[in-house]
């Protein structure tokens, strides 16, 4: 895809067609294995691509926050899960006793006092929120062991919330070569705490699990959800895990080289180009190769990233690209990107189609 | 500094006697030196900041991009220097001349085919843009060797741009041990790329230098000008670099503690801030001890960071706090948090006393 004339760089482009057809696709999968979708809209906080994913099928969505869970709402979203062991202050127990008002609201816990302080800070509104305790299946950052869960729902019931079952982040699966083991712990986890759950007499109806490399690998025995987030428009991250083809990266930033710098005879040509970290983000796992890739050009790499510099390293054996060249860059975690800017460029075959808000950019709270 | 009870998290808090005093302090060390100073407004975005930038003698601003720069004049910002070599788009022609027209210009080059685009795209209004030459002092990303500066020179006088001087970035002073070396080879770079520019007969009234871990050791003979940002803030980078210390931050990440997280008997207590990458940034070089610091805690490392979780290594000896436990989080590097919000909060004594709005966030064409 070449970038249409009528954008200026650096801006973020969506190509329409790629992310329909990855929506289908996921869609479809997570059908045939019997699971319920349930896309984390963290990933694009975009209002229009919420609606293809529930169009396509989607139970629901995920979000981290009440923000994002507003901006939804507002949208017409009905059932909203926020995926995030809230702690209320004042202003959030408000916030969060509307927006149950308007949509069906479950949240994470994965304490007792956590959950004791849910139900009380909403006193009568506590019974229209269901919780889901999260488990930690190995990503180690929020969650309570599975033979903890049911210490954690008896509070929550206690505090007069409902109890819908489990759920997990298998985030250790974003690594080279994990996704299949984060995927069998991920399994093993909802299933020990579904079943410690069951025994102390709580509702597991909601097991729910998967990130976007472990998605796919999920079976339908031990969860009855997913919730991956990243597949919608694909990054350098899943492209270098082996979890998407660069055929399927939806979104890329239009950027133009604007300054070459000569290198010693014999090293590879260096260049800038004016997308920096204030556009692409400058999460960079140790694994990948550089901070994002050139989609049309398989040997650069980014070597370096300031806030409006990307530093590629030309390893093509032709010629760099003169001044002026326009390039198309593919972030490395797109959510990162996503939530730098306002507003997408949606593209369908090359050219401009519409411009999308990015409704839910900067709701962190 | 406690955190007001009418802030929720997470808010990045901006204290702003602290704010005044680093401004303040910056601004005499420089006048002290014979030196203009010409802060870089990226960091901010802040029209209210750049406002006591200016009172306190600046001789106006650094911007990025013509966006920042668009931002700061319609604040009424007269005289603005975009330290980056403009690739001109069709739209950026036209918002570089009408930008022109309501302030002072100058822009950076680094190759005579920019020179020479830049003068050709804008026509008659070129003369009304000063260039300056943008040298490579050993960062090893834009710029040009000081040899090579008459070149860009005269491809920028033959396009109609008035020549104004030279300019340099030492990024390379940003990690540990280098500030005195970058600055030293800053000066002999801007010392050099002034006399090739002099001898071959063009202006060097302003030789312009001076990142934030430089600044205060640019020597008035070489440089007639610098531009540091970070300084009015601080940052965990800066406070690990030695640049500033505790008491001179400004600007933190107000989060509550709303996980805790078992581990073995021996090992460090870990627990969850609401503060993730999506209001911190996620920069992260080598030589830092974490993803930013707790203020009030100097043993606690932030040993991995997400969207909306930073996960806290509590090496306190002490209990870590209770859940809902408020705390302070010194960003690594302020510039990419600030560009998160769309406003800060604006405190005094421990009291919210008013809200900036981040106008220039985003603005990255």
């Amino acid at each position: 895809m070449s970038i249409p004339t009528d954008i200026d760089t650096p801006e973020i482009l969506v190509d329409v067609d790629v992310l329909d057809r990855n929506i289908e696709r996921m869609a479809h999968a997570v059908q045939a294995k019997g699971l319920a979708l349930r896309p984390h809209a963290k990933t694009h906080k975009i209002p229009e691509v919420a609606a293809r994913q529930l169009a396509a099928g989607a139970a629901g969505l995920t979000v981290a926050t009440i923000g994002e869970g507003e901006v939804f709402a507002a949208g017409g979203v009905d059932n909203i899960f926020i995926a995030y062991p809230l702690w209320l202050s004042v202003q959030k127990v408000e916030r969060l006793r509307r927006l149950a008002e308007t949509a069906v609201i479950s949240v994470g816990v994965d304490s007792a006092a956590g959950a004791a302080m849910l139900g009380k800070s909403l006193g009568a509104a506590a019974s229209d929120i269901t919780v889901l305790v999260e488990i930690d299946s190995g990503h180690h950052r929020s969650g309570v062991l599975p033979e903890a869960a049911a210490t954690v729902a008896r509070a929550a019931a206690g505090a007069g919330l409902r109890v819908g079952g489990v759920f997990t982040f298998p985030g250790h699966s974003y690594a080279p070569g994990m996704p299949a083991e984060a995927a069998a712990q991920e399994q093993a986890a909802l299933k020990e705490a579904a079943g410690v759950l069951a025994g102390a007499g709580f509702e597991t109806a909601v097991r729910s699990g998967g990130s976007t490399p472990t998605a796919l690998l999920t079976q339908g025995s031990a969860a009855t959800e997913v919730r991956p987030g990243v597949y919608v428009f694909g990054d350098a991250q899943q492209f270098e895990l082996g979890r998407c083809a660069l055929e399927d990266i939806a979104l890329t930033v239009a950027a133009t080289v604007v300054s070459h710098h000569g290198t010693p005879a014999g090293t590879p040509a260096r260049f800038i180009l004016d997308a920096g970290s204030k556009i692409l983000g400058s999460d960079r796992p140790f694994w990948a190769t550089g901070y994002g890739r050139l989609i049309d050009h398989a040997d650069a790499r980014i070597t370096a990233l300031s806030e409006h510099h990307a530093t590629v390293e030309w390893n093509d054996g032709a010629p760099p690209p003169p001044l002026g060249t326009r390039l198309r860059v593919i972030p490395n975690h797109v959510c990162l990107a996503v939530n730098l800017v306002d507003e997408v460029a949606v593209v369908r075959q090359g050219r401009l189609v519409d411009r999308w808000t990015v409704a839910a950019r900067g709701k962190n709270k």
